[in-house]
């Protein structure tokens, strides 16, 4: 029967396939007597021997399709499995106690992963979830329970999940998965900002899908108006293809907008950027038409490893991204870690409130050794193009001055030892705290720029963190105290003859894009898929006439009221 | 030798006492072999019996001196120690295993511990906190090392902690506790606040008073300047008892205030008002001079029990405070649980992030029987005094309609019924989320009055847990975002004919007193020991004169342009 699930439109465009739903199964362990330890011992010999050849498979096949890196991964798997001071205990316990080989293995696991887990090592604590991966895999065959093995998919398929995490999408093959719908998440959330960047369709946080999703049913994604259709009759698949079809001949005439300036119908001009995290991103961003990267997130050169990376190695990524772009602006944003994202190789305390935390610029200003090497390494590759260079999460003027006056000491000293620095790099700052968009007049005076980090300040500003699912309701990108905020430091950097872009997931937003055209941002830093929808929505808008409309909005009082009207005056979904 | 330590001033006054150290020692335990069993199980059976009777004694003097709840505690030990299950595994283990009493006691009291632990519900997990203490308690004496019993404490001392919990507090004797000093902390940490609650002396966030103190040691705690001396001189000691004779003078001239009207000096009256917990406060708001509370917190009606406080036992309270205050302005803020204030009978998920999480008003929306219970308790008791109503952590105006109408339906539910419903309650809200400070001038149209509430404003607005040492730097009263904030509030309120007070720990700061008048605050709530010096120094202001500094003072760029000029115009410090 087909059924019709709604969720959050997170990624545009639509897939039809059938499912595969990546199952993580609660296992569930007795503890019985047996009478024939032997046939116990073998029988739990039988389920590692499964689980080394669903390994070596998996191994096989990570190496070829995802890299050595993935395939790296089940390699560890596979040598916890040959361990035999793991294997043997449980060996042991099984005929020592006569008890069944489920609890033994479970029992002794925990054991280990407890030990390993309490030790304040990261390498010791990765193995502790290797265990813990193993463990669960031979359970499974125990007791004859299926897990999923994403990393096998081999045929077009939508996964159906309840969330994903980087971990499962490191291990899904890009050119069989056509998209994807998960129970949980909203348009930030991880799953969503993954979609976009792989350019798939996908619906997050549809509550349901896990219930009502069976593998192999027929799914319809519609990432354009957050439905999921299962098991559709051949009229409703036949008017989807139709959708689909019209969606790629309205990509194809996005697609002609690729080398054409961003200008509004009454010919202001506007810059449209795309977000990248690594120098292979540039690709895409050329590919869409991007006029510059607005938003070069550099943890990612820190995330994946034990050691901080070199100056030389940054070097060379930034180089990279500045000369893949030719000469236009490249924002780099220095390190931003901290908060959700976490280097293990700094060992930084456990903070109870981590968005409110040690974080970012914060952590920088002090732990000055790591932070001068980045900044050296960017001012080294600035005349490898058109570098900018912007510090987050900056609450005060002192932090601003400080991370500036950082930056000129090591441009002096580079150029005391005869290297070669651009004069043009442009310093500015994430606006991202209240603060800062409170205090843009006095911010205004002494940046290059500001780039607004709307999911931060969105967060901060209604004080409701947005991986919450409770709070979820909070978050109002067009709640007009955001726009207010918006409003406030554009006013205050144009006052000062500065520009103002944008770098949260607002800026593609096309309910947002009519409001801050008219409120006058002067650069919007986007997914590199969503730019050329982007310019085109533009070439239709009127700068002059929504100013009067921005007016009426800044004067609302809820979301809903700026949502209808946006709705209605420009013609919106 | 004499040293000085300086801190943070966290409540007022001077105390000169012998220090009493609040240990919590790190107790090692280390596995040995025992070759006389029966020797090792004597021993831990005497460790026991010790434990048993220094219980018996504090349980004594806790219900002489701290009432039954606090004994009742220490009842819950000596049943733990008591207990077979616990106690004969023990012994077991050192017999079957030939180990020390030590390893012995700390294996299986945490297997227990674990155990208590992981169920899912509370009682449990207070039996596993209980495991901890005693095995605590029985251990120091296997090991001969000292723990504190602070609810011992019979003689005039100062206490030296790292921190002060709320568990700690509650053992604190008040008849002799005359100060105290910790390492960590800040102004509007729970030790400060308690310390101001109490009336006595404190400097927190000192860093090393631990190390640099001994029990023993005269010490001087110095509330009015945050300095801490430790085995001073004879002549220091006389001039700190000058000092201490200075201020009781001080606080008499102050004293004769009580009864008189705040004006400043060109005769503009604002409200003095206090922040209350329980009923029985209001006495020191009275014997201080409180035109009115300003914030009575109602969580304390829902924390230390089992299950939610009824209707009828909150009308007690809210009936008992309004009669206390003799008709006096009353202003209770509706349930503001979550975020570090938890319930446990709610059974709340846990949050990553619970400052920004679900919690205040959030909560009370989803649960909203437990919301209107306490709304028809304060409709019911209003006809007993001047009831004013908030509602906490306000983030838009659709949360403030929809708690404004259940307040609105339960009353006409009570009409209907015939009973008796002030019809002159105000109904206001908290503004300490940056998002309502922003959007002051729509909410002004639909509340009776604003109280901020600094101390989350703060946070929020600069994005830093005020909490967590690493990031306290940013949690700036004075920053120029704050004050800019406060204004916006006041000028929308006023433009609609409503009041504003503010209720965080800034408004009785000697710092802010000044600027808060000038910017046209209408109500300040403080600690009620603060009231009467707030009261002194508003009489020697000129609003009209602030008022051009306060122009000033809004367009500087940072907290130390601030507070220097306030300090150098104000003549304070």
């Amino acid at each position: 029967m087909t059924k019709n699930i709604k969720g959050i439109a997170a990624s545009s465009g639509i897939a039809i396939a059938k499912a595969f739903r990546l199952e993580n199964p609660v296992l569930t362990v007795e503890k019985t007597s047996v009478a024939d330890v032997n046939q116990e011992v073998s029988r739990f010999d039988q389920a590692v021997s499964k689980a080394k050849s669903e390994l070596e498979v998996i191994q096989e096949h990570a190496r070829k399709e995802l890299g050595q890196d993935k395939a790296d991964i089940f390699a560890a798997h596979l040598l916890v499995l040959s361990d035999p001071e793991l294997i043997n205990p449980i060996k042991d316990k099984i005929t020592s106690e006569s008890v069944n080989a489920e609890s033994s293995l479970d029992e002794v696991s925990g054991m280990f992963i407890t030990m390993f887990e309490s030790m304040d090592n990261e390498y010791m604590k990765e193995r502790a979830a290797d265990i813990r991966d193993v463990t669960k895999r031979v359970l499974s065959h125990l007791l004859g329970v299926t897990i999923s093995n994403p990393s096998l998919i081999s045929e077009e398929v939508v996964v159906i999940a309840e969330d994903l995490t980087p971990s499962d999408t490191a291990q899904l093959n890009r050119k069989f998965v056509k998209g994807f719908t998960t129970d949980i998440g909203g348009r930030t959330s991880h799953s969503a900002i993954m979609a976009r960047s792989m350019e798939i369709p996908a619906v997050v946080g549809t509550k349901t899908v896990m219930a009502d999703i069976q593998n192999g049913d027929l799914v319809i994604i519609d990432g354009l108006d957050g439905d999921v259709i299962v098991n559709p009759t051949e009229d409703v698949v036949k008017s989807y293809e139709d959708k689909k079809a019209a969606y790629d001949v309205q990509k194809a005439e996005w697609a002609k907008l690729v080398n054409e300036r961003t200008v509004s119908a009454d010919d202001h001009h506007v810059e449209l950027a795309a977000n990248i995290g690594t120098p292979e991103d540039v690709k895409g961003v050329l590919e869409n038409g991007g006029e510059a990267v607005g938003l070069y997130r550099t943890e990612f050169l820190y995330m994946g490893r034990d050691t901080l990376p070199t100056e030389d190695e940054q070097f060379d990524a930034y180089k990279t991204v500045l000369e893949r772009m030719e000469g236009k602006p490249v924002v780099v944003r220095t390190l931003d870690i901290g908060g959700d994202k976490e280097l293990p190789y700094l060992d930084l305390p456990k903070e109870m409130n981590p968005f409110l935390g040690f974080r970012a610029i914060r952590l920088c200003l002090e732990m000055q050794d790591m932070f001068r090497t980045q900044i050296r390494a960017l001012l080294r590759a600035s005349s490898y193009g058109n570098l900018k260079v912007m510090f987050p999460m900056i609450a005060t003027v002192d932090e601003f001055r400080q991370a500036k006056a950082i930056l000129l000491e090591e441009k002096a000293k580079l150029q005391e030892q005869g290297v070669t620095v651009s004069e043009n790099i442009e310093v500015g700052m994430m606006v991202e705290i209240p603060s800062s968009a409170v205090m843009a007049d006095q911010f205004a005076k002494e940046v290059d720029f500001f780039s607004i980090g709307t999911n931060d300040l969105i967060q901060y500003t209604m004080a409701a963190d947005r991986m919450n699912e409770r709070v979820s309701y909070l978050y109002q990108p067009y709640n007009p105290a955001i726009l207010r905020l918006v409003h406030m430091v554009i006013l205050a950097a144009h006052k000062e003859g500065k520009w103002v872009g944008m770098c949260g997931e607002m800026a593609g937003d096309e309910i947002a894009i009519p409001i801050l055209l008219g409120l006058g941002l002067d650069e919007f830093s986007m997914s590199a898929s969503s730019i050329l929808k982007a310019r085109s929505q533009i070439r239709h808008l009127s700068k002059g006439e929504i100013e009067q409309h921005v007016e009426k909005i800044l004067a609302m009082s809820t979301t809903t009221e700026v949502v209808d009207y946006v709705k209605a005056t420009f013609h919106i979904g």
